[in-house]
């Protein structure tokens, strides 16, 4: 990678962490196992993917068959490409800067307008990220969000590189050979494919995503694309249910654990597990040299809660934060480059009492401090009085909203209640407020709800929220697995990314013990790419069915390697593996040890294939047809498929 | 425990099990942290639960409050209570002995009928069971099965257990206090519990499971009561959609991997942490020897899969498998005290053909021994055509069918295919058969379908078989996660439990990979436990809405020993959470390391409703009328809520 390591971490105290520190650790900048970065580019977009080279197909006769290599999509940014010169004092290279200053209609700032920026300038923290690059904002009056430009029928550079990057799979297969309308799906790339079933996706492939459908659907509202104009490190990406489905690593210290370096080191190992954006949920020290840090190392779009840090400010103290606070504190990160802000104005102060009779009360830490702030000064929320104004912000920027559920369920008793409902139709008036604004939106959900409930979710927030993309937590379905809420949240997440979730935020075992290490966050992120991934296929998505196809094939064809290098966690399989088997030769082998070599089913089956081709029919014909003939010759020369 | 271990490992071969080295392992045999074994009696059944002690809720203002024990089903059978005194060179002891011999429609019979148990009796193994009991099989025609006495009206001891055990949270909550029409569960006993909506479930308990509910459901072959006559040391349990979900652990060496005392130490283990059913897959060594061991220490049911042993008789030759050798082994794991078998009798010869264009073939082992038999023969499969004769074997002993699905899909491409589907039909078909034989019957399912394909499933087993209970693996949602599959299964697990499976068969991480380790036999339960307590959830049971109402306030109630210790695995919960706090001064801390001290939503819900609740109003009246005088006052005070 990368992330910033301490060099002498037994020099300084825990959580102390310097930029002179900061070194690049060669070993995480390898790519996954048998993979290499590829770029594809088409218009102004230049693409990065992931291209897992396979291994032959070794027939019964020795013959062998090529498989092409497979392509997924990648979000570990430059780190895995070895040809990559990265310096993490400088930060990653500005993939978007020139498309945006190319748009004429932002100004270079001679410096931040926020206050507290300033300040933190003139200090001389040993943190500081060595060179932060000068702010930009939108002309006086502009509108630079994506979605403005939508409204406009404008395709920006960043809705070339969505629309490459969502295909990616079936441009990977059109190269090799032209889409057919048979198999539905690409990649696996071989004859076996064909012979597999579409029922999931009916005939053929689905039109391929133009950067028009990107366009369309963020201008509709449907879809967000979070590229604040303040982060062009950042690679394009979308959420939105007509896409793939994304998935977000929650990372950040709090007051008890965790420095900037770990912090890092945390980013870029999300990103190359498959993490789509990062939020940077820090609440301790160094909060603003630590988002720095983050931002200028990520390639992934960064959210954060900035009530987070605005809370700071006042000391911890709830009632004393004011607008003006929260207003600093929202440019600041605006004008740092966070991509969407998580801002809980839904929780009203009516809404509170719906609360008094719930298990766990209000759960969301930013809904809790709005909540405490609304009852101290018994006044309405000033992030709902302020709405307009925020807007304002957000649209100077491009800064999308996340609109937060501050008021969701902490329990499954208190799941589906008024209270998270109540809220939930405040998140829709805000939506078209947004909207009106030309800002993008993306919706929070829940958190603790049992299967039964999970789907009254998803049709009320379409319904509600005018179908803007629904990003969830979970959520988890049962309370009572702590220190294995990545697999009770997966549950719930795989099933409402079915119904339409657009980008599901990760939960790690950690989850109600304490902070994620850099382990917990792996698992995590894997425990989500599955429930991603699944929903994908359950959707119909041709790319998702693909992978599996592959990985499946290679399990049948025994090419142990291809199935490890398919596989979400590489790593893992091959160590499973080699736990008992750890001979090279067992990578070729026709069995494992979990049934060993005479039950192995998939040889048994390759095996009645095979003696069927050799008696010349196939095992259709083979059973369908007279074969006691056959059957006859066969036990005749001792019934030894092999004799 | 009681797992047999080896005591000088080194001394001998990996994998060689001597009867003299078998050991207690007296640390395996403590009680879960918090728990004691308790013992609740009513008519002719004494059933075991685990109690979980809870500690007092400490109010803001110091007061007290005492927190009843919470009990739950304990599957671990008599090595968790440190009163039981186990030899497992005896095995258990033999609970069910005297109500089998008091029904007096079976005789104990001299010697084994089994030719091949004779052969082993002889014979000088090192590894055999010190002094196997004598088998004992029904009187001449006589029908032993539960399915025969419901169906006759009679209620048997089993039965009433199998109540009693179903029921244990409310009766816990019985013996506290009266059932009440509120809450809805159970268990957490105060007054927090009535306010949370029972909108899962409706108002009120439904009622309590009784005997002659129990009876009904099996007479009407809805439920099956795993039973065999020769297996008097299980625990009776029962399996069916109206009970609650259960889990199967697969254990049993392979010719790669594993001995005896491994695995009888993952039997332990995995009833320990909550399997309700093991299967014995053994096909490596000393299978006949493997299985006594494990019949005479398990205090569940326990199901095998004949076929392997049968194949392995045959050296491996599925075309020399003959009905004798089948017949023979069948009566000798029914005269072990085997509870269900696994029978491929749906893999029939004309099916056979439907899976030649799979992506993946048969999977399964059994099914694809018999589909090369049938092949290698072209001859209908001899399970299918003795089907009759075999039924004639079960009731004797009283064997349940677990009748396999040798056609399930081994891909996502492959799921709801033809062959499934077609052996699904069979296997309602040889199900009606079954029960004209008074037999019990669950019908094994898939597998790896995608989540979009899983409902089918459930409604066509109900309907093509009759609603006999449904048994199925996972299913993986996704096949591209190698390594994670209790995941990508527990994802599908959760969902067809909650439409209606029974019974759950675990999957490891190991899966598709190696034959899993102790530690992957808890990894693959934890994960299925939450699947179906997620199911229970689901259903609306009250007793799984009790277990996470109970946990949820101990959470909001930072009583966090009672968290760790009403979790499905208390170790792991507090390991995670001392791994950054701990201190014991942390068990009782209003935060942990997640948020830290300031960021605790939890802690703030408090603090509002303590606050409110010292202005003389709850929160509700608090935000609801007018506050603003009571804001002024706490304002003034410093907006401090602890001055």
């Amino acid at each position: 990678m990368s992330a910033a390591t301490l060099s002498k971490p037994s020099a300084k105290k825990r959580g102390e962490f310097a930029a002179d520190d900061a070194r690049a650790d060669e070993k995480a900048r390898a790519p996954l196992p048998g993979s290499r970065k590829v770029y594809v580019e088409s218009g102004r977009a230049r693409v990065p993917m992931r291209e897992i080279t396979l291994s032959p197909t070794v027939a019964a006769d020795g013959a062998t068959r090529e498989n092409p290599p497979f392509r997924v999509y990648d979000t570990s940014g430059p780190y895995s490409d070895p040809a990559a010169e990265i310096d993490i004092r400088k930060g990653l290279p500005r993939l978007r800067a020139e498309w945006i200053a190319a748009r004429g209609d932002t100004v270079q700032l001679p410096r931040p307008n926020s206050e507290y920026s300033r300040k933190q300038a003139r200090g001389d923290s040993r943190a500081r990220f060595p060179s932060p690059p000068p702010p930009r904002r939108a002309k006086n009056g502009a509108c630079v969000t994506q979605m403005h430009y939508a409204r406009r029928g404008i395709i920006t550079p960043e809705m070339e590189f969505v629309a490459l990057r969502e295909n990616q799979n079936r441009i990977a297969q059109n190269e090799n050979e032209p889409a057919n309308g048979g198999g539905g799906g690409n990649g696996s790339g071989n004859g076996k494919n064909d012979n597999r079933r579409g029922q999931s996706f009916g005939a053929g492939l689905p039109p391929l995503i133009t950067p028009e459908f990107v366009r369309d659907e963020i201008a509709r509202g449907r879809a967000i694309l979070p590229a604040n104009i303040n982060h062009p490190e950042s690679e394009p990406m979308a959420i939105g249910r007509n896409f793939l489905v994304k998935i977000n690593a929650n990372i950040g210290n709090s007051a008890v654990s965790s420095g900037i370096g770990e912090e890092m080191e945390k980013m870029t190992w999300a990103t190359r597990w498959g993490a789509d954006t990062v939020m940077d949920l820090s609440t301790g020290k160094d909060i603003h040299e630590t988002r720095e840090w983050i931002l200028r190392g990520a390639p992934v779009p960064v959210g954060t809660v900035p009530i987070y840090q605005a809370l700071e400010k006042t000391g911890g103290r709830a009632e004393d934060l004011t607008w003006e606070i929260y207003r600093d504190t929202l440019i600041e990160q605006a004008e740092q480059g966070v991509d969407y802000f998580t801002i809980h104005a839904g929780v009203r102060l009516p809404y509170i009492p719906l609360t008094a009779k719930r298990l766990t009360g209000i759960v969301s830490r930013g809904g809790s401090v709005m909540a405490k702030w609304c009852l101290a000064h018994h006044r309405e929320s000033f992030l709902y009085e302020r709405f307009g104004e925020i807007c304002e912000i957000m649209r100077a920027y491009d800064v999308a909203f996340s609109l937060g559920d501050g008021l969701r369920p902490g329990a499954i008793a208190d799941a589906n209640d008024e209270a998270q409902f109540a809220e939930l139709r405040t998140l829709g008036e805000l939506t078209k407020i947004a909207w009106e604004n030309d800002v993008q939106v993306m919706i929070e959900g829940p958190g603790h709800i049992p299967m039964h409930l999970i789907r009254e979710n998803m049709r009320r927030e379409l319904r509600e929220c005018f179908e803007a993309p629904f990003y969830t937590l979970g959520p988890l379905v049962t309370d009572i697995a702590p220190g294995y809420d990545h697999i009770t949240s997966a549950i719930g997440a795989a099933q409402i990314g079915w119904y339409g979730t657009a980008m599901l935020c990760y939960v790690t075992p950690k989850e109600h013990l304490g902070l994620p290490n850099k382990d917990d966050v792996k698992t995590g992120i894997i425990a989500y790419k599955i429930a991603a991934h699944a929903a994908d296929l359950a959707k119909g998505h041709p790319a998702a069915q693909a992978r599996d196809d592959a990985l499946s094939l290679a399990r049948f064809e025994f090419r142990w390697l291809d199935q490890f290098n398919l596989s979400l966690d590489p790593e893992t399989a091959r160590a499973y593996h080699d736990e008992t088997l750890p001979q090279e030769a067992a990578k070729t082998a026709h069995f494992c040890s979990m049934c060993g070599p005479k039950f192995c089913s998939m040889k048994i089956t390759q095996e009645i294939r095979e003696y069927a081709a050799r008696m010349g029919m196939s095992p259709a014909e083979a059973a369908a047809r007279g074969m006691e003939e056959k059957a006859l010759e066969f036990q005749s020369r001792g019934g030894e498929l092999y004799p």
